[in-house]
């Protein structure tokens, strides 16, 4: 029931999924008058789906401790309870990200070995996509959450992008060893000393993250918030300029009709709907969180992202690699003697 | 002498900036056999010119440190020192940036009242431009700092971009009173409570930048540094992916010369030269950091800024509000008695 155009968004939304992953089962929470039509006038999606009826929504204006206190029976927190209860293995949502990042911690609890989730997304760059952490989850983060961040963002792009051998860079103010505040400097230390499923690239600026120089850039999720947003507002001031450009006189126009097509290659490029979808991680269960003003076209991408991280175990790989590396760590401050 | 093409291009960026300002007068610090002919290749900057020689220079691979030490009749020094000696009123240098901040630092001092100075720069809006600080120079910030550079960047609005009452944002994970970390929530409830020649518009997020929300986004060196080379990586990304469309097939590229004309005003918009130039902000004496990688259109702005920033007693209006500040948040702090 959560976000713009909800809930009729989100059913197109499983409905575009569903074409591409026929073997997707949907459990949808919210008003079963207004949900009902809209599931069963699609008759492969109707065959795949189960209502479970809610009257109570958690509101966009809800603060995460009211939503967690007052917002049991809400659509929102009943879809995460089906993960705690076995009944689903993932949760969808384009509703307050506050109230579900703190649902779905409450609920599903994190992994063994991380102090804090994080929230991730992938971002178009030069060559294909990259891999982002934290975007907001955290504002203060320490050099044991910065490799922690690493470690999982590693695990989602070999998970959901395939990339055998990701490449990791921490995001700093330059790429020299003494640049930047202690976290990062501490944290780089880490993850040169420590043998992990990554390769350390070391320290990467704001313009590698689009550059795509590194398969996942690590950051704060002050920065890292910060650094995405800025992405957009420049993504969008080059629209808006180049939409002018291209309507101030009639040789523009004219020009613009004949460039049309491969105009629309480079939108469908940078396309924001294709890149829609925080990921939380660092909890035992797959929680993704839709942009709130997306369309069904963004909504099915997010749930793609939900589908692959399923698919692909990327929860026990995290696990894993984080038992790996609380090990290693142990090892390796036993043999420094600290 | 620094910077990539140096001296060339820093003589040819005072030959245009000397046409757009005849009040402009010269030293230039470096080799005078590669310097003098260059200078008296043109009447009207030999006229207003003087050269003096040294074959010291900082490279870019020096540390501020070694700067320091050893750079003390390195045409970076040299010119800093001009400043200091009373023969000029601002240093313009297209070199290494550590070395810049610490010598400038060295040999001017900070503005009384000023902790740490900050770098500052204008950005490309959808309206006109907007000023931002701290891009680099400190990636640790506490309240007290981000005050400072509110302070300091609505002077710069209101001197070099004539605002006559500048609004002021604060980089932020969001626009509610609730979000962000300890740095920004206190430095907000500063601002709030004291009388500053300035609106406080309270938080802004990272596109809200080129948004232009307001004429100042005010930041830590590290986030600010990340968000500034987001933002142009962005720009970059979007110029290739542009160029691409626009070359793919002869539709695209006739498309392309029909529209070329607009499409250049959009290129001269958000062209990286007009916006080069990162001011030192809280120093007693005017420092300005050119791209090393401009040409002389780009480094003709830089001398703009400093020339600007001269003309209008910057440097005296921040010293003038920073002392005015200091008293009223003297007086706030006997009120609340702390």
């Amino acid at each position: 029931m959560g976000g713009d155009n909800a809930p009729d968004m989100v059913i197109g939304g499983a409905k575009l999924a569903l074409q591409r992953h026929p073997d997707l089962r949907f459990l949808f929470f919210g008003d079963m008058a207004h949900l009902s039509p809209l599931v069963h006038a699609d008759r492969a999606l109707a065959g795949a789906s189960e209502i479970r009826h809610t009257d109570k929504t958690v509101l966009s204006t809800d603060r995460p401790s009211q939503a967690l206190r007052q917002g049991r029976e809400s659509s929102m927190r009943l879809a995460i309870n089906s993960i705690a209860d076995g009944e689903a293995q993932g949760v969808v949502s384009a509703g307050n990200t506050g109230a579900l990042m703190a649902m779905s911690k409450f609920v599903l609890k994190t992994t063994s070995g991380i102090e804090r989730p994080a929230i991730c997304s992938t971002l178009p760059t030069m060559q294909s996509e990259t891999v982002m952490l934290d975007l907001g989850a955290n504002v203060d983060c320490d050099a044991e959450n910065l490799v922690q961040f690493a470690i999982m963002g590693a695990a989602f792009a070999r998970a959901v992008l395939g990339r055998a051998d990701p490449s990791v860079g921490l995001l700093n103010v330059g790429e020299e060893e003494l640049k930047g505040n202690e976290a990062v400097k501490a944290a780089a230390g880490i993850l040169k000393a420590v043998d992990l499923p990554l390769r350390f690239h070391g320290f990467v600026e704001g313009d590698d993250i689009l550059k795509g120089t590194t398969d996942v850039v690590v950051t704060d999720g002050f920065s890292g918030n910060v650094a995405l947003k800025a992405v957009e507002g420049t993504a969008k001031l080059y629209s808006s300029f180049l939409r002018t450009a291209l309507t101030s006189n009639l040789f523009a126009r004219l020009g613009y009709l004949l460039a049309r097509p491969s105009l629309q290659t480079l939108r469908d490029r940078v396309d924001p709907r294709r890149y829609n979808g925080g990921v939380f991680l660092g909890l035992n269960g797959v929680s993704v969180k839709s942009h709130g003003s997306t369309d069904e076209l963004g909504f099915a991408h997010a749930i793609d992202l939900a589908f692959y991280m399923i698919r692909e175990g990327l929860i026990d790989r995290i696990t894993a690699d984080m038992a790996q590396f609380s090990h290693d760590a142990e090892s390796l401050r036993e043999a420094v003697g600290t």
